[in-house]
C-alpha cells in the first residue's frame, strides 16, 4: 500500500517531467529551430501546457493533496512540498483549460513574429501580437486574482509575494541615488578607452576558456553543455544533472560570451545544487525568479568584472589569446570590462546603468497593466525615458522596445528580478565575504569553490522550502535593499 | 457543435504533438545530453509514454473512435484516419500502462548502458540491459499477441503485416543470389583503390557542400536543419516543417557524412512531403518504417553512388575542396564510392553486402525471440556469422555485435526495415525511370526534382492511406521483390 505522500511526489515528478519538456522546447525554439518550425511547435507547447493544466486540475490530485495536507506526521520536508504543490495547484485551477492554450500557443507564435520583425525593424508586424499577449496576460489575472493591481499577479510568477507598489518605492530609491551617483561617476572617472577594441576573438577560442572557467565555477561539465549559438545566452535545466546553456559569443567583443557565459552558468550552479534526492517537488525547484537572477548576476558582475577573479584568470585568457591579448595589460583589460557609461541595450549595459533599464520597462509594465496605456503607445514611452534616464534614444526599435524577447513571450513582470538580482547579489556577496574571510584570497587564486559552496548551503540546496525574502533574511540577515549594492557601486567606480 | 470526427481529429493531434516531442527527446538524448542526463531523461521519455498511454486508454476516446466509426458519410481520408487510429488504439490498450512506463525507463537507461560499454568495449555492461530489453519486449509481445512467433509482433511496428515467415523466405532467396554475385563481383573486378585515401576534408566544408546538396534534392531548408555531431546520423521530424537532422562528419572519409546526409534528407523529403494539412493524424504519418528506409537508401545509394549524380556534383564537389580533389579523376572518384568489400560496420557496407548485415542480425533476432538463444550467446553467434555471410571476425565487439545501437533501444524487429528499403528503392527507381524517361539527364544536369516530385505523388503524400505493399503496387506495379534489386547490383557492378 503506497502512503498518500509517495503517491503525491510521483504525481507531482509526472508534472514536472512534462514542464521540463516544456522548458526544453522553449530553449529550442530560440536556439534551434528552423523558421517554419513554429507551427508544430507552437501545437506540441500547447498541448503539453493543456496536459499539466489537466493534470493539476484532476479532482482526484486535488483529494490527495488534501489528505497529505490533513496528515499530522509530515516530516517539515513533506510539509513545505504540501504547501507548495497546494499554492501551485490553487493558481493553475483558477485559469481556464483554454485560456492556457491560447496563451501558449499565442507566446509560440508572438515570439516568432517578435524575432521577425526586430529583424526587420519592423515593430508594425509585432504591435498586433504584443496586443493580444496583453490582453491574454490581462484576462489571466482577472482569474487569478490580485489585491491591488493585474500587474501583481504578473509578479507573483517571479517571485511568490512581490508587489508593484513596494517595487515602485524600491525602484525610486534607486533611482535617486543611480542618477547622481552615475552622474558623478562619468564626471571623476577619466573616459577609459576599451583596450580590446578591434581585437577578434574566435569562437572555438571562448567557448574553451569560458567552459573552463564554468568548470572551475564548480559546475560539474558532465551534468552540463555549453553551446554556441546566433540567438542570446539561455540557460535551461532539464533536471539538476542536465542544464543546457547557449551563449552568442562575439568575435569582436568578448564580453559579451565572457559574462555572458559567466551568469547563464550560475544559473546552472543553482539548479545543479538543488537537491535532486526531491527532484520533481518544489523542494527541488528555485525559491523564485528574482533569487535565480541573484545568481547569475552575482557571478557575471560581482565575480565576473572583479580584480580578484581577473588576478588569476588573466594570465589564462592570455595564454589561450595570447596574440590578441598578448600586449593588453591586465589593468586595461579590466578597465575596459568595467568601463561605465549609458548605452541603448539592457544586456551590454554596465553594473552602473544596467538597472535605469529595468526602471524604464517597469515603468511601461505597470502603464500598460494597471494605467490605460496602449501597445502602440510603448515606442514613443521608451524614447522618451531612454532620453529622460539615460540620455539616449535608439536610433531603431531593435536597439529599442525591440531589443528584449520577455514581452513577445507575455514574461511581462519578469524584468524587474534582474534588478532584485543584482541587488541581492552584493548582500550575498557581502554576507558571504563575512563568513569566508578568506574568500576575495581564494578568488584571486582561482579557488572559487568555497563560494559555490557557500552559496550551495546558503541558497540552493532549500528549493522552494522558504521564500525568496526568508532566504535573503536566512543568508544575510537583511531585508532586500538597494543600499550594500549602492554601496559596493560607490566602493567600486568612486 | 463540434463534429465527432473534428473532436477526433482534435485529440490525436494532442497525442501526435506529445509523441514527436518524445522523438525529439530520443533525439536530444543521442546527439546532445549531457552524460549525467540519463536520470532526468529517463524519467521525462516514461512520463510522455504513461500520458500517451492513458490518453489512448481513454475511454471516451475509444467511445469517440467508435461514434466516428459508425458514421455513414465519412470522406474516404476521414475513413483512413478513423482505420489506422482503431488499429493504434487496439494495439495500445492491449499493453498495461506499468509495461509501457518500464519499457521506457528501461530502454533510455539501457542506450546509455550500451554507448558507455560499446566505447569501452566491455560488453559484460551491457548484457544485462540486453537481457531486460528482450524480456520486456517478450512480454509486451505476450500482451500484443501473434498468429506465429513473438517475433512478429516486434515486425508489426515497422511495418504493418511483416510476418517473421515470409521475411524469412526472401532473405533466403536474396542470401542465395548475393553471396554468389559477391564472389563474383570480387573475382571479376579490380580492386579498386581508394582515391581519397589519406585525404582530410573539414567538416565546415563538408556541411556546406551536403546542405547544398538536400536543398537541391528538395529539402525546404527553411522548415529543415542540419548539424555535425559526434555519434551517428538521425533524423527526427518534429513537424513536416521542423526536420533535424544529425550527421557524423569524418574529416578522414568524406562518404560517411555525404551519403548519410543525403539518406537522411531522404527520410526527410518523406516527411516534408507529407500533407501538412492533415498534420497530427495518420494521413500525415509514414506509412511505415520500411517504407521510410526506402526513400533514404534511394538517395543515399541508388542516387547518392551514381554516375549520373557525380557528372553535374563531382565539379562542384571538387570546388569546395579543391586542395584535396584538384588531382582525383572523377571516375576515381566515383570507383572509391562504389568499392565493394566484406566489412565488418554495416553503416560504412557498399550496397551488395549491406543487406548480408541484415541477415545476420535477423537470424539473431528470429533465435532471440523464437528459439532458445540467450544474450550471452549472441556475441559467438555473432562472430560466426559474421564469418560464415562475409569470412571476417571483428576483433572487438564495439565492431561486432555491440556496433548499432537498436538492441539496446529495443528496437528488434528494425533491421528487416533497412533491407526492404533497399529492394524497394530499387522498385521505385525502375518505375521513376519508367514514368519519368528524362529523369537520368534531368539528374545528370543537376535537377533532382523531378524524381523528388514522383516520390511526392507515389508515396510521401498518401501518409497512412494505404499500407506499405499497397504503395508499392501503386507506384511500381510489383510487389517487394528482391529481383529489381539484385539485377541492379548485376548491371552496375559486373
Amino acid at each position: 500500500m503506497v502512503a498518500p505522500i509517495d503517491k503525491l511526489v510521483d504525481a507531482c515528478r509526472q508534472m514536472s517531467s512534462l514542464a521540463s519538456v516544456r522548458g526544453f522546447l522553449l530553449w529550442d525554439q530560440e536556439a534551434m529551430m528552423p523558421a517554419k518550425g513554429v507551427e508544430g511547435r507552437a501545437r506540441s507547447m500547447a498541448a503539453l501546457a493543456r496536459i499539466v493544466h489537466q493534470q493539476q486540475s484532476d479532482p482526484a490530485y486535488g483529494d490527495l493533496l488534501e489528505t497529505c495536507a490533513a496528515a499530522s506526521d509530515l516530516s517539515p520536508e513533506n510539509a513545505a512540498i504540501v504547501r507548495e504543490l497546494k499554492y501551485d495547484r490553487e493558481r493553475s485551477v483558477k485559469v481556464p483549460e483554454a485560456l492556457v492554450v491560447e496563451l501558449s500557443e499565442t507566446s509560440t507564435r508572438s515570439e516568432h513574429a517578435w524575432a521577425e520583425a526586430k529583424a526587420a525593424n519592423a515593430p508594425e508586424d509585432f504591435l498586433p501580437w504584443l496586443g493580444k499577449m496583453v490582453a491574454l496576460r490581462r484576462r489571466e489575472a482577472e482569474y487569478l486574482g490580485f489585491a491591488d493591481s493585474p500587474y501583481d499577479s504578473l509578479l507573483e510568477d517571479y517571485e511568490s509575494g512581490l508587489r508593484a507598489a513596494p517595487l515602485r518605492t524600491l525602484f525610486a530609491d534607486l533611482r535617486r541615488e543611480l542618477v547622481p551617483l552615475l552622474g558623478e561617476i562619468l564626471e571623476k572617472r577619466p573616459p577609459e578607452e576599451d583596450a580590446m577594441s578591434g581585437l577578434r576573438f574566435p569562437v572555438a577560442g571562448q567557448l574553451e576558456f569560458v567552459k573552463k572557467v564554468a568548470g572551475d565555477m564548480g559546475l560539474d561539465m558532465a551534468a552540463a553543455r555549453i553551446d554556441p549559438i546566433k540567438a542570446h545566452g539561455i540557460m535551461v535545466a532539464l533536471h539538476p544533472q542536465d542544464i543546457r546553456i547557449t551563449m552568442l559569443f562575439k568575435e569582436d567583443h568578448l564580453p559579451t560570451g565572457l559574462l555572458g557565459t559567466m551568469h547563464e552558468a550560475g544559473h546552472g550552479l543553482y539548479e545543479q545544487g538543488l537537491p535532486v534526492r526531491y527532484w520533481g517537488t518544489p523542494l527541488a525547484e528555485a525559491a523564485s525568479v528574482a533569487i535565480h537572477e541573484s545568481q547569475s548576476r552575482l557571478y557575471e558582475n560581482q565575480i565576473g568584472r572583479s580584480r580578484a577573479f581577473w588576478e588569476h584568470y588573466y594570465p589564462i585568457l592570455v595564454s589561450f589569446f595570447p596574440e590578441q591579448l598578448g600586449t593588453v595589460k591586465q589593468e586595461a583589460f579590466l578597465a575596459s570590462l568595467n568601463r561605465v557609461r549609458p548605452s541603448l541595450i539592457r544586456t551590454e549595459a554596465d553594473e552602473v546603468t544596467y538597472n535605469l533599464h529595468i526602471i524604464l520597462r517597469f515603468e511601461i509594465e505597470t502603464a500598460l497593466f494597471n494605467g490605460g496605456m496602449k501597445v502602440g503607445d510603448i515606442e514613443s514611452a521608451w524614447n522618451a525615458g531612454m532620453k529622460d534616464l539615460l540620455g539616449l534614444v535608439p536610433a531603431k526599435p531593435s536597439e529599442g522596445f525591440l531589443q528584449d524577447i520577455h514581452w513577445s513571450a507575455g514574461q511581462m513582470g519578469y524584468f524587474p528580478a534582474y534588478s532584485l538580482g543584482n541587488l541581492r547579489a552584493a548582500q550575498f556577496l557581502g554576507a558571504a565575504r563575512r563568513d569566508l574571510p578568506e574568500m576575495e584570497m581564494d578568488i584571486g587564486r582561482g579557488n572559487l569553490l568555497p563560494l559555490k559552496a557557500w552559496l550551495n548551503d546558503k541558497v540552493h540546496r532549500h528549493g522552494r522550502r522558504y521564500s525568496g525574502e526568508e532566504i535573503m533574511a536566512r543568508a544575510t540577515g537583511e531585508k532586500t535593499s538597494p543600499q550594500p549594492f549602492l554601496a559596493y557601486l560607490r566602493a567600486k567606480y568612486l
